[in-house]
């Protein structure tokens, strides 16, 4: 066979629901030299990320590290580790990311008991508690901020209601990482897990994650193996632990990308990115509205680094997303499960969250409408 | 907490294992501005991928695409799918990694019949023959290239076993991929996995796996559910395939480095390659002897990329490897296994494969063992 020429893509700019713009410094960080897994100097730089992840994480949690693969690896993890065959896991769905957990726990075996809000609302605890009444369960486990409809959940209800449970409680942080407050310790969340490509704006490819020793002490008191041998968390803490015993190759140059993606976020300082997350998204949607365009989710429950945006009647969705990309180089997101063809998600997350992003997103949405 | 300074590794040369030293143009290419997973010129990049992909592993298999996880990843991604609760498989092991194929297959509730050869030895193929003699296996499974050893297994008579035993041939081709022939169709081999880091000189992340037709009908034939959603080679054909439908955000800027990476291979040409290897590791070999050390395995199963080498008596493993990374910035590979403080692995893959890392490696070697 005959080598195809270079690869070079057309220009972009990135505000669909993930990736998002890489900074120049993290695309440059992870183009220095490939070094080994085992290096004293790679393991210099794995500790560092892996004290970054908690401070964005709040928490203190040891086991804390970035799994080998992307967002959705992150939350296999979880469950693969966390579930045995026949245990209860009570999920909250209301969105793309609730099902696929869903989906993930069935497939170790568990007994999956879902709770379900309309898509484009948030979970009403209440309804959560009574679904599981008078039952225990391994796992309790929501999602922070649900990527597919732009609902930020918040967590504070859900430690009492997994303790009624007796059950570990679980958050799927994806488009909260870096983004909006978590604070893991304080809501008392037992595993959490992200991805780098959003909030974070490092290339995909990584799942931060970070388990509680309690959560550690389910791992470790197992009666069946994980079935997976490449998220075993009991080996890939030998690895990331003080052991630095082998297990698989690290993605060395990605780790490179994200020490430099959280040195960033951390140079920033978390309060004032989440306060330009926050800020900016208001002037997105208020932008949005002056188009006459409808928001579909309520305010109060809005996740600032992404928004979902109704398609005006007798628009046609992708032609309107493909002048977008045609001409302006201009990624938005279109809708998935209850809301495909009926709206789309603007992401303004890390560095695609700036006022030059706003102002093209609403420059060209108006062009692409008229 | 406050950021720490940009992390910057000392200067190192990759004579290891794997992973080797990564070319300028591939390091350059997976720093190009990271773009959508479903954008159009994403999908270009993937589709010229796979075609790179089947060029070096002498195959037509329309299953064939990089994993987003590392080459144990893709290991994990075959017997996850070709294995259900209950099958048996018949697993070759002289080394670490037929070890882990064991260990893999058995999470996924197969039952393993193991045929061992002493480590730093080829498999007889008799004795495959008639360990699984009036059995059927659904998996037979063996290590290409061993990269604990350094022992080349000739793929050529375990067609005819498999087909003895009713089963899929599955091949590890982590170290050979890009550095000697592979051929699947030439030989039958029903799938197969890589990784990126080694003969291929990209970074660690990816790993690439081709799958016969045959073995996709398993796949599909399946009475269980894959226990990993993040490995499901049905869903995953899907986002790889022209339905182009959504699975997980693809690692895009791997990807990136990863085309330029199989691009730079097909430019040298793989007969041009394959006999670099071939020709440079001879060139190491005889220095290596000319330094008055041992090569435990047999010159007709040496593998090219990796050259095992006995540790002189008296000589402290840690400290000579130590020595070599302090003061020449050089890494090899300490042995594994059986081969633990008694053997280094010493590495010529892809851009590491060079009169120059030879040259600074025998000089190196000699200081230390001065």
């Amino acid at each position: 066979m005959k080598a195809p020429a270079p690869f070079v893509a057309k220009e972009r700019v990135l505000m669909g629901p993930g990736p998002s713009d890489v900074p120049s410094q993290v695309l440059r960080a992870q183009g220095a030299p490939t070094i080994g897994h085992l290096d004293p100097e790679f393991l210099r730089c794995m500790d560092e990320c892996r004290a970054m992840i908690r401070a964005v994480y709040g928490t203190e949690n040891t086991m804390t590290l970035p799994i080998s693969g992307t967002g959705s690896a992150g939350m296999e993890t979880l469950f693969a580790n966390l579930l045995e065959p026949g245990d209860a896991a009570l999920i909250c769905t209301h969105g793309v990311f609730g099902g696929r957990m869903a989906e993930v726990a069935r497939r170790q075996g568990a007994e999956v008991v879902e709770v379900k809000a309309p898509w484009g609302q948030p979970l009403d605890p209440e309804k959560v508690a009574a679904a599981g009444a008078g039952r225990r369960f391994r796992v309790l486990a929501l999602v922070h901020a649900e990527t597919s409809t732009g609902v930020l959940q918040d967590l504070a209800p859900f430690r009492a209601i997994a303790d009624e449970h007796g059950a570990l409680l679980v958050a799927d942080c994806v488009t909260s990482f870096a983004g909006v407050p978590i604070e893991l310790d304080r809501h008392g969340v037992d595993a959490a897990y992200s991805g780098t490509q959003k909030c974070l704006s490092a290339p995909p490819g990584l799942a931060p994650i970070s388990l509680s020793e309690r959560a550690m002490e389910r791992v470790r008191a197992r009666e069946h193996e994980v079935r997976s041998w490449y998220l075993d968390l009991r080996l890939l803490a030998r690895y990331w632990g003080d052991e630095r015993a082998y297990h698989h190759t690290a993605p060395v140059n990605a780790i490179f990308g994200l020490h430099e993606a959280l040195r960033l976020v951390l140079t920033e300082g978390l309060e004032a990115r989440y306060e330009r997350h926050a800020r900016l998204s208001g002037e997105l949607q208020a932008g949005l509205r002056g188009l006459g365009l409808e928001l579909p989710v309520a305010e109060t429950h809005r996740l600032p680094p992404l928004t979902l945006v109704g398609i005006p009647d007798g628009k046609d969705d992708k032609q309107v997303r493909r002048h977008l990309l045609d001409r302006y180089g201009l990624e938005i997101g279109g809708g998935l499960g209850d809301f495909a063809g009926k709206a789309w998600r603007i992401g303004l997350m890390g560095a695609s969250c700036t006022p030059r992003h706003i102002a093209l997103c609403l420059s060209a949405l108006e062009d692409a409408l008229s």
